[in-house]
């Protein structure tokens, strides 16, 4: 924590919440319930949640309307989560960085860095690349000849962003996250082997994106390869050459998508699930974790196993094989008292 | 693109194809058939593709003998996905690097460095290194001690290559690859837990390898880790210890190759399989998408599924799987017909 | 191998292993079997090992006590791996790191480096930070502000350390292992999209911790994730945020554990196995590879399939898939014959 200490009726103004409770009372950081002093903020989602805080020292509470906080200050919230880590932020600000180029920084002189921009030592920016204002590249950071970064982004430490890749405001890339590499695309050549075929195409991100530590997104052939505005990815994960995610799709950890897929707004891949390419998963369906899907997906949807089924189908198939040993056994008994008759 | 303008006839010599049409007619560029504009080149391999092109502005086509391409100029080609990418690399050259080492990289006074070789700012070369003639290393480059790469290689940004592993000539690494981590091997100790055991081994790579961003190819314990000639790995792969990849395989992106599997020349392990270890997958084998292989595999095989199965099994029991929960109540009925009469 | 010389008497002694055979046999290195020359090292586990001996130029071997190695002279041990790279480590040597900060290396004025500690050229050390006596950071290793490093530990080129992080002493990081990234948790917004949650929480690390080439460990959001001491984890593995993984567990390449679960000590999750948030796998368990693990496992159990299945019950089921699709045909026959009676 910062060291902050914030009367509960100033937090409660800077939040916009209603309090129920001493305004007085000063809160000095936040904390998950288990671990509250008597100085954190915490918060319940519901009810139930609301049990669990039995004899925490913690006297402030973020909650829902209406929910019994055991005689505690109570900041009323429609939603305790987000709130609670608006509060949080409070606490805990984002660091703040020094803005200009470190003199360690590698920079190409008709590279535009904003005069607000922070530049860390070990950094590479390549001729005719541009960093907007307040954005931060930690150290090490690559950017090749031509890259665009937006307005307030963070990229965080050993991120290479290549093949004259553009990025949106707000953008965030966790450590080690490459960015334009090339795709997996070959053709066969004279005399055998393998050829890359020459990449074209690059890649465009919107605006706030956030992806996860040594995730990779590779560059297009002919099209860039697109994430759209809103879009969260999380650690580990591959998207291929020509891919065009839409807005707020969300992909969790270690899962990939191959060349040339679309994700419509809103669409969901869980952990490790993969997905084909030259695909169409539609807005707002769902890729549970682990799936494999080879086939286009309709809007709203949900798919489960590797290959892909409807939830509900899988579901039952599972429920069904968890009987099929025995099954066989029934089988084999009516066979053989067909046999005895016959 | 370069800005570069060719006569299409011109460009029909570079490539060696036979032009039906315009000699006269410019061409500024590549593009696929939906985006093209009036000066680029496009492609079609097939009569289908061909009847895509519809009304594009797109004047000049690569396309097989004998299609149809409504009028346009074609450059005749025996595999038109080839010929376009040759032109594409026309158009879109390969970014020319300066030889020399730049003032701010760290190379040991002792390796030995092509002086037509490129060592971008923040490169680290270690003692007894070798980097061969024409070679690219980007920024933030690492060769440990010992360290031996040829000519006309490409490693990119941030790329490790540590345990005086061994590259051929024209191998090419995407950011972030890590070539000679140590192998997860462990041994018992006194006291409990798990000692680490010594790697004696390192990595050969062959020539014209690729591989993809933040992918990892361990050392060998005590013979090296090997990646044959003409190779290609994709993106956030692990090729464990001791592995023997042979020539012209194939391992697409988030796959696995636990230690000491061998890949005979001309496998391929598709995206997000895994292969155990001790394995011997045989030449030409396919190893599908999402598969989880625990056996050998004779050459020319196909395998989907986890536990691995014969493609056409899978896909049989894959699809009899589907009819379980019917064939559960099918069942019943027998069951119950034969109660009734008893 | 170091071109050390050693004679057999002198390893034996240094190993703390009984000598049957020349004392005066010069030894100069180790390898397979396979591979080895007349001055190797060689060792077996078992009888059958011993077998493969054949007519190997080497003429010392580390066996169990009483297993024949062809008159070969035989360090005698009760666990000959262990005792062969006990050797390896001595003919194979930890390489030397000088002490102190190399000039390009960027320290904040307030970091705390050990005297006796390696930097390298290239790293970052942020404020407050704390390097302890003997540790080895490669080059280009960023660690940011209040992060620390116990003694003895070795962190690999490129490794990014963040958060504040805490490592402890004997700690292993390869090269790309991120430590600290942030947590992939997000709440709702006004206005729609999702907001990152704040990240209070950090990471600790326990000693004795070895973890492989671009795997990453997230930060937790109000407590630390925790890696206990012991505890191996292969290459390309993810850690959500909040996990807390026991003593000496084992997680092997591209696993995922999702945030906030619990393993036990000694939990193993084998490759490219998942295991979902919120849960907790019991000690000594075994999550197998490629599974999918969505419940609580209890200690000592083994689990495979996605989804998880007791290891017994999935072998039985998987063995009854194979013969489901006969069984349809089965039944088929079974019907025929009953309406052909009715």
């Amino acid at each position: 924590m910062s060291g902050l200490q914030l009367r509960l009726g100033e937090l409660a103004e800077r939040l916009g919440l209603v309090l129920e409770g001493d305004a007085d009372l000063v809160v000095s950081g936040v904390a998950g319930i288990e671990d509250a002093a008597s100085g954190d903020l915490i918060y319940v989602r519901t009810e139930v949640y609301a049990a669990k805080i039995g004899d925490s020292p913690a006297r402030a509470v973020v909650a829902p309307e209406g929910v019994d906080v055991g005689g505690r200050a109570a900041l009323r919230s429609s939603d305790p989560g987000r709130d609670f880590y608006r509060a949080a932020r409070i606490f805990v600000p984002e660091p703040d960085f020094a803005p200009g180029v470190h003199p360690a920084a590698h920079v190409a002189t008709d590279a535009r860095i904003d005069p607000s921009a922070h530049v860390a030592a070990g950094c590479f920016v390549g001729a005719g690349a541009e960093v907007g204002a307040r954005s931060v590249l930690h150290p090490g950071v690559t950017l090749s000849d031509g890259v665009r970064v937006g307005s307030d982004c963070v990229l965080h430490a050993r991120v290479v962003v290549a093949a004259a890749a553009r990025l949106g405001d707000r953008v965030v890339l966790q450590p080690g996250v490459v960015i334009g590499g090339a795709g997996f695309g070959y053709t066969g050549q004279e005399g055998g082997g393998l050829a890359k075929v020459t990449d074209v195409g690059s890649v465009w991100i919107g605006d706030d994106v956030e992806i996860g530590a040594n995730s990779t997104v590779d560059r297009g052939t002919l099209r860039d390869t697109r994430i759209g505005s809103g879009t969260k990815i999380d650690n580990l994960v591959q998207i291929g050459h020509n891919c065009v995610l839409g807005e707020n799709c969300v992909v969790v950890a270690q899962a990939g998508i191959a060349g040339s897929t679309v994700l419509e707004d809103g669409a969901v891949v869980m952990a490790q699930a993969g997905v084909t390419g030259h695909l169409r998963i539609g807005a707002g369906a769902v890729v549970g974790p682990r799936a494999g899907v080879h086939k286009d997906i309709p809007a709203g949807a949900s798919m489960l196993g590797a290959p892909q089924r409807d939830a509900a189908d899988f579901q039952r198939e599972v429920a069904a094989l968890r009987r099929l040993p025995e099954l066989l056994k029934r089988v084999r008994k009516l066979e053989r008292a067909r046999e005895e008759k016959s």
